[in-house]
């Protein structure tokens, strides 16, 4: 391609709304373009990159027995409301009324489109497994639409859902998408982690997630080095501590602690660590009932695992903390307190701890479980986020932790939609069985940003030939007076490109210093300068766009060296 | 591919509401599924048809310098406010308000957003000019959506927009667009004629219309076989008579026609043809003019010319003919009449004619204008449909009349949305100049059922192989009964695969009749079938889709010979 035949325009700043790298160098390398909150426009180079992931994913998705098809964007709300999801899905469906005033919305996701499809088009197992995919513009409506296609509203997605006669042929396809997955992020030269996204209501292997590692990254996650084991912190099992507790050694003492609410200052006030400080938060439950969650000091609340032990709950208001405790928040703790309450396993066991005195300004020191606070073993509970160091839930070693973006997520379904939509078979017998269920989704746009936050640097961004929106760049110095350096240029791009190379001649007539620029932060892989003064020797300079500087290199063996590193 | 790895799923009937044939047969087929009115699902067969259309789309535009980009579907209200458009556009809009309650619409078209990227992006004539293209999802909440993805209310489009410096750049870029769609139809195998489609507001070579010729087509269309003439009847201009008006012979009289109030009534009644019979419409302007259109008996008033002449109009009611003119409009005539008489071409040469006398129960015969009827020539238009044998505007023959389905439409839009959105750039000289424009459409998805309306047999589909979802299918008859059928059906595949053809290997083990009925409806270009029999001799049989009756060919040529037809 020749860049006056093309469209290339950057922007020397980015616009200030953009926090993340991959952001500021999309809107800088006129990768895409703002149109509207959460709505971009993928520029002709962008939309390069975006089709480069989308035929690997879908190479890789044929390569794996997937069969693609393509549903509409819109869909009617009836399919919505047979599997009770058009009121649950909230303000993220954007909702839509046609002429007629019929109800539709972009569709977020199809498990209702396609399992539709299935119940109609699916009569026996000779059939099953059978599994559909799509490549499509998807719709959230974000509350909070931001970094870029990061999170954005409009999005590429590719979906897959799978259906099986029995949950062995589940468990087999669910296996060959992870291995897909793994192959689809290790083509695109990401480093990336799978982790378990849920080890609750579907089984330990009913769900992973698989992240882009990047500082940036929305989710935390949690890893041991020594072993496979990998979850987001959401959902990351905070062992019991292998020590017993230690027995009590000091008497139990109400101390005066006027304006020492918060567990920094309590600890400083006492002389001691977060970790001899007992935390209470105050929680009500969806049935009204006033809990106290005990973690110890230094530790954080997991919301998903304290919901799953007491259902849905809210935190109490500063009113609701005096009606029932009769003091402020910064005082509340579990001794003498007459409702229920939950510990953490670390909280659980700590002895000798400092803990609200529900009286406003006193806390108690020396508290012990057992001789101060009654806890029964069963209200004891994982309810905190592991931190790093914590010991691996499978016992062979200890976590660290890491920030990844989310690309992708498979999931077994089981018959959550199947049951709703009746989609079912005949099996060997003759006998009508639901079929068994699966899902995998891969954020196809989010991809090219998730690469970008791991390949750029100050000049901007340096993504893998695989992904660049061109392998090569031929730039000219002089194209227009120099007959020597255009033919040199022209015979060059014409090589490459029968050599089946994407290459993309700078023909602008630009002064080196802007060519050069732009070429960087557009991130072309390999660049090859053609002057009149390296020509004089016969050479032209290569560099490679992750390479510290030129090397000269004979024009006539520049097309090899290029070639020998793609 | 193999079936049992696919998605094959045929139909013996069509749903009834399925009347074109590309409907009855991309619904038995299994091209397609209807999730609701007006909205597909393109099931792996049809998606591989779609694929390749829009392969042969991209890669011609590509070829001609366009430079593809992806827009947002959803867009925001104030662009289409900008230019007027947000109500003009009426019902077909599908309006959307998102949870913020701020107004977007589902794009019916892009030419807002386009022309809000230029006047953003280009600034200088050395980046002109440019012609953008995208292939996307486009939305129209048509009235009535029929005949399937011919009109459906989501479809695929390509939309391309260029930008010029001057009007002679933008006359070249439609010359490549009008060279670029007869490439893309002719690739396509495709029957099909550009059209002029308006010969008014922006001048002769404004826009041009291409159809894919069918029987079924929804426009009907008017050309010359003698010369390039071609137009669509809506614009198709009905040349004046090339003799002048005879002169009167017959006196005016009143005659007693009581119940005779259609043309073909008075004709009969008279005992002469439709075409000595004057029909007048009485009409209502938009500013409540009521106005007589005078037709020869045997046209018919085309509404898109009377608008020209009229602006927009309305039909005159019962009441509102009886109101201005004291009678029933099968009376109503020219004569005496004190309003404002419109006559078509071919009605101002009539003499001697019959109309009514603007009394109930009343018609005139010999009636003759200048004599009976003062009609200036200032009053004398173009207001008919043309028919079948009428003179060719360009004098070069007579018109035949066919029928069409557009799917393409190219356009000089001029400085029609960059003069309203302000995209201006600076020329030469540093002046700022409003850009000019084109644009250029293809219905991607309404191709495929075009193509169907032109290639069909009583027994399915039979698209050329360039659109046919595979190539080549193998037919084992008892593959899993015979090693020797299963065994030469595995080479085959494996050796015509390794050729780059796309091979279905149809390894069911269906019964034969299922398995022909199955390739010949889904359209599957060339058939090899291989038995038991056959292979005692060497040989397997080959059939065209299109031939008669199948051929004994060596299973070590049939390869080669496949190969020989694609």
């Amino acid at each position: 391609m020749r860049v006056s035949q093309f469209f290339i325009s950057t922007l020397k700043e980015a616009p200030s709304e953009a926090e993340l790298p991959s952001h500021q160098l999309m809107m800088r390398a006129g990768y895409i373009k703002k149109l509207a909150s959460g709505l971009y426009t993928w520029m002709p180079l962008g939309l390069r990159v975006l089709r480069k992931v989308e035929n690997v994913v879908r190479e890789e998705m044929d390569r794996s027995g997937g069969v693609e098809l393509l549903m509409p964007a819109v869909q009617p709300a009836e399919l919505w409301q047979e599997t009770g999801r058009w009121e649950v899905f909230g303000p993220q469906m954007l909702k839509i009324r046609d002429r007629h005033d019929h109800q539709f919305c972009f569709g977020p996701t199809h498990e209702e489109v396609i399992t539709d499809i299935a119940r109609r088009e699916i009569r026996s197992y000779r059939q099953l497994p059978i599994n559909f995919y799509q490549i499509q513009t998807k719709f959230r409506d974000e509350v909070r639409p931001r970094f870029g296609v990061m999170r954005a509203r409009e999005f590429v997605m590719k979906d897959a859902y799978s259906f099986h006669a029995d949950f062995a042929s589940l468990e087999q396809t669910y296996r060959v998408m992870y291995d897909t997955y793994t192959r689809i992020f290790t083509r695109l030269g990401l480093q990336f982690r799978a982790v378990a996204a849920d080890t609750g209501a579907i089984g330990g292997s009913g769900s992973h997630e698989f992240h882009v590692l990047a500082d940036s990254g929305e989710d935390a996650l949690a890893f041991c080095p020594d072993s496979d084991y990998a979850a987001n912190v959401e959902l990351a099992e905070a062992v019991a501590p292998s020590t017993p507790r230690a027995p009590a050694t000091q008497e139990m003492q109400k101390v005066i602690t006027p304006g020492q609410k918060t567990i920094e200052e309590v600890a400083a006030f006492f002389d001691t660590s977060a970790q001899s400080v007992l935390k209470a938060i105050a929680v009500i439950t969806h049935e009204g009932e006033f809990v106290l969650l005990l973690l110890r000091g230094d530790h954080q609340l997991n919301e998903i695992k304290a919901s799953k032990v007491l259902g849905e709950f809210r935190f109490a208001s500063d009113d609701d903390i005096h009606r029932n405790m009769n003091c402020r928040s910064g005082y509340i703790g579990p001794v003498n307190a007459k409702i229920r309450v939950l510990a953490d396993r670390a909280a659980a066991a700590m002895s000798d701890f400092i803990c609200g005195a529900n009286e406003d300004g006193f806390h108690y020191s020396g508290v012990n479980f057992g001789r101060d606070v009654h806890l029964d073993e069963a209200n004891v509970h994982d309810l905190r986020n592991v931190v790093e160091g914590d010991a691996s839930p499978d016992g062979k070693g200890s976590l660290e932790l890491c920030r990844g973006i989310e690309v992708g997520h498979i999931f077994q379904l089981r018959t959550k939609y199947s049951e709703s939509l009746q989609a079912t078979y005949l099996d060997e017998n003759g006998k009508t069985q639901v079929m068994e269920m699966g899902c995998y989704g891969i954020g196809v746009s989010r991809i090219v940003a998730a690469a970008i936050e791991q390949n750029f640097d100050e000049r901007g961004i340096t993504l893998p030939a695989g992904m660049a929106p061109f392998q090569v760049a031929i730039a000219p110095i002089g194209i227009k007076k120099s007959e020597a350096v255009r033919n040199a240029a022209e015979q060059l791009y014409a090589e490459l490109t029968k050599a089946g190379i994407e290459v993309l001649l700078d023909d602008r007539d630009e002064r080196p210093g802007v060519m050069f620029a732009d070429l960087e932060l557009i991130g072309i892989p390999h660049r090859i300068v053609i002057g009149d003064r390296g020509l004089k020797e016969g050479n032209v300079e290569y560099q490679g766009r992750r390479d510290p500087a030129a090397q000269a290199v004979p024009l006539q063996d520049v097309a090899k060296l290029v070639q020998s590193k793609l």
